[in-house]
């Protein structure tokens, strides 16, 4: 099959075999797949990544035959965990210490025609949700992992920082738990440089999405004494910012990455959020690379690629 | 009246007027005060500081002479609030973004043969306290403020990485709350260098209170997944740690400072802390600097001024 592949920070197509379907998994035949920030930060290097991206698709099972998920139009948890670990055993496989994540970690990804998943990472998609729209269920799912965290509701003023395709997304999830929520970020293409100001001390809740080692320092200083930043970043590397103010104000920071899939598609599935103003455009796998570029370029929401 | 005084990172003793009393203040005279590891921040430049450091002291008011207060033995709450802003109104005295500190910020300190506080800072000391006891009330209040921000109970796994007096006092904290607590450190004086091995993602909560900015990274190794990192740090300065590991990891990161002073004495009243171990040395007022230079010395415990 054809698959964009990544290999020293170089991204190209490269005809590879078929997924192997172990005991449990399912072959799924990639519909769309959706790129990621996380995706651009593999290409520059984060993880030492080599092999196949992707972890935001929508697709069919097509194997095996005998699975009771063939012919089913699916989207999947990224997170393989080992099932055994004090971690699995807990209920946080998402912790797993073992696992490799689609895309990202040891499993070959969807930026692919086919790829594999355990059956048990597998979530069929209802009718009333488009292709395009269960391509945002994974982040979506990120954003919704907020709610999982940390306490969010009528009266809670929130701030977003980092006005991309996450911090969109985030936007809308705190709004259908009742905040009031600002979005807060830097000059967007086209507009002027350095015009915005920076409220402070005026937030219950800042989250922090620039993916930039920069953004932190500003929601220390927009987040009241007390109040919690929400650290969505893909950013690696050393924090920067000063450890005093953090503490002398009694801030809490709460570090955030994948969320649970159900309530993202029961949002889509209701209409709670609206998705389809985030994309931006569409390229057939066999032009990936290009892209790759485009979803680089500053202010370009979501990339899709179709096999 | 003598005072240590800093100024331009030189430590003297110097003679000052007597504090001026406010409508509404106390006229106390120390009886003891202890020096703090912030003190020694404050003389390497935190905060620009220049006047008469110190913020943990034992007292007795001795004015103005129509004070219901004349006669008694206080402690007294560090933070000098305007009682009149948004956040004072909430009842978040302790952060008003228009307060002086005792000793810190704005209000002369307790290393001196006087000192000033509002009437609404004193606690009075119970009897069963005594005076090197209650020299402990500040920090040992800023340790039972974790108490007030997060859940701490039975099978609860903790560590406490920096073994100094802060980190005693929260160890014992946390037990009286039912906690598992591990105490991991840099090597003590006298102890061989690098031999202590750091377990990994071994406890819900990891109290990082090194005051160096070297314990953030082992901290983020030693909790576990969706743990908790209390931080407790005089080191002001860039952050040094990777944000991904706590964002892969969901770790909670929470500053914390002063506390509340009634659960600190209530502690000290019914003996489920004990101090006396954390006193290291006396000197007189007369000999502060060189009683600062004692304190500044790896391992030295609590160091106390008798003016």
């Amino acid at each position: 099959m054809e698959a964009l592949f990544f290999d020293a920070k170089r991204a190209a197509l490269k005809r590879v075999p078929l997924p192997t379907i172990p005991d449990g998994y399912a072959l799924v035949r990639v519909i769309a797949s959706g790129i990621c920030s996380t995706d651009l930060q593999l290409l520059r290097g984060y993880y030492d990544f080599k092999g196949i991206p992707g972890h935001e698709f929508v697709g069919r099972v097509e194997g095996p035959h005998q699975s009771p998920w063939i012919g089913k139009r699916v989207v999947g948890e990224i997170n393989l965990a080992c099932r055994a670990c004090e971690w699995c055993r807990k209920g946080w496989a998402r912790h797993c210490p073992n696992r490799k994540v689609l895309g990202i970690l040891g499993h070959p990804g969807a930026h692919a025609q086919w790829l594999s998943l355990p059956e048990v990472n597998l979530h069929e998609v209802p009718n009333e949700i488009t292709d395009e729209e269960a391509l945002f269920t994974e982040p979506l799912a990120a954003a919704c992992e907020i709610l999982d965290q940390i306490p969010v509701g009528l009266g809670t003023r929130a701030a977003v920082l980092g006005p991309g395709k996450i911090g969109r997304l985030i936007t809308q999830v705190l709004r259908t738990a009742g905040a009031e929520v600002t979005m807060v970020g830097r000059p967007m293409v086209g507009r002027a440089k350095g015009r915005e100001k920076t409220p402070k001390a005026a937030f219950d809740l800042v989250v922090e999405c620039t993916g930039s080692p920069e953004g932190m320092p500003r929601a220390i200083e927009m987040v009241r004494p007390r109040g919690t930043i929400l650290w969505k970043t893909t950013h690696h590397g050393p924090a920067k910012f000063d450890a005093a103010a953090l503490v002398v104000n009694e801030i809490t920071v709460v570090g955030s990455r994948c969320g649970r899939f159900p309530p993202a598609l029961e949002l889509l599935r209701r209409r709670r959020v609206e998705v389809g103003s985030l994309l931006a455009a569409e390229f057939p796998l066999s032009k990936a690379a290009q892209a790759m570029r485009e979803a680089d370029k500053a202010g370009v929401l979501k990339v899709v690629l179709r096999p």
